[in-house]
């Protein structure tokens, strides 16, 4: 393939990415949790909890895609609100596990319909089979770039200048 | 349909976008555009103007997905950088207007290709038609998200307490 000069934006998989995955987020964050005190990052914590039970802090970090240091400081936040608890494991003294606490079962509970809604919001037109599609392609995107990022390490890719 | 009351995140596509979404954003950072001392939102930044031309501020804002308060501080940081130029509108002195330099122009020629290698990677193992109806639904889905958003204003949805 030719080397190419000019990005096509409306063409160009990461900037498609980025859009839907911000107004997304935008969107619920205010209409949906922003009235109940909750962030898009403190929504996605406690969703992951909900769906994968307890989970060492390290391993929350992992499933939401959030670095460890931002995550530690919205699960505080989530313990201050009562919805989640921080507790150490009973296997490693260093090692903090994360759980969701009665009130926050009970919240998640009532907001994942309406997570449900802005998912048909989003996709509406669009036929089962072609949202089938899309969304095993994201779990292959995902799994391509983890195992490309394991091949490769932290390897800086410099430009020739 | 049923109401739903639990969460299956590998089926879910808000947490399947973000998750590639975030990916993406991190490996390229990383790798491509940390060396450069650029940021994921810096790159968005530049090219959004390269492919589209000079923007006002406002436009870039809604182009790059950045808040506009967010986004005057990144143009800060490429006008220092010597990457980009900030100037009053000709027709209006209240509009601010972002264009590319002649540096920013070429370290935007520099970084595309590098670009296009991400995206290849993420898409490695998808047919081109399933590339192809992975985008179109996404453009369909930011389509819906945006239309929603202008019939519906800034409507707060509260859950049943």
């Amino acid at each position: 393939m030719p080397v190419r000069r000019s990005l096509t934006l409306s063409d160009y998989l990461p900037y498609l990415v980025n859009r839907v995955g911000t107004i997304l987020a935008d969107q619920f964050g205010a209409e949906t949790l922003a009235p109940h005190g909750l962030s898009i990052a403190m929504w996605r914590v406690l969703a992951v909890l909900a769906a994968k039970g307890r989970q060492r802090q390290i391993d929350l970090a992992d499933l939401t895609s959030i670095d460890t240091s931002t995550l530690s400081r919205i699960v505080t936040r989530l313990v201050r609100l009562g919805v989640a608890t921080r507790s150490r494991s009973a296997s490693s003294n260093r090692e903090v596990v994360v759980a969701l606490s009665p009130n926050g079962s009970a919240m998640v509970a009532r907001l994942i319909p309406l997570a449900y809604d802005i998912e048909a919001d989003a996709s509406a037109g669009l036929s089962s089979e072609e949202l089938a599609v899309v969304k095993r392609c994201l779990r292959r995107m995902y799994s391509n770039m983890r195992s490309r990022n394991a091949a490769a390490g932290a390897r800086p890719k410099r430009i020739a200048v």
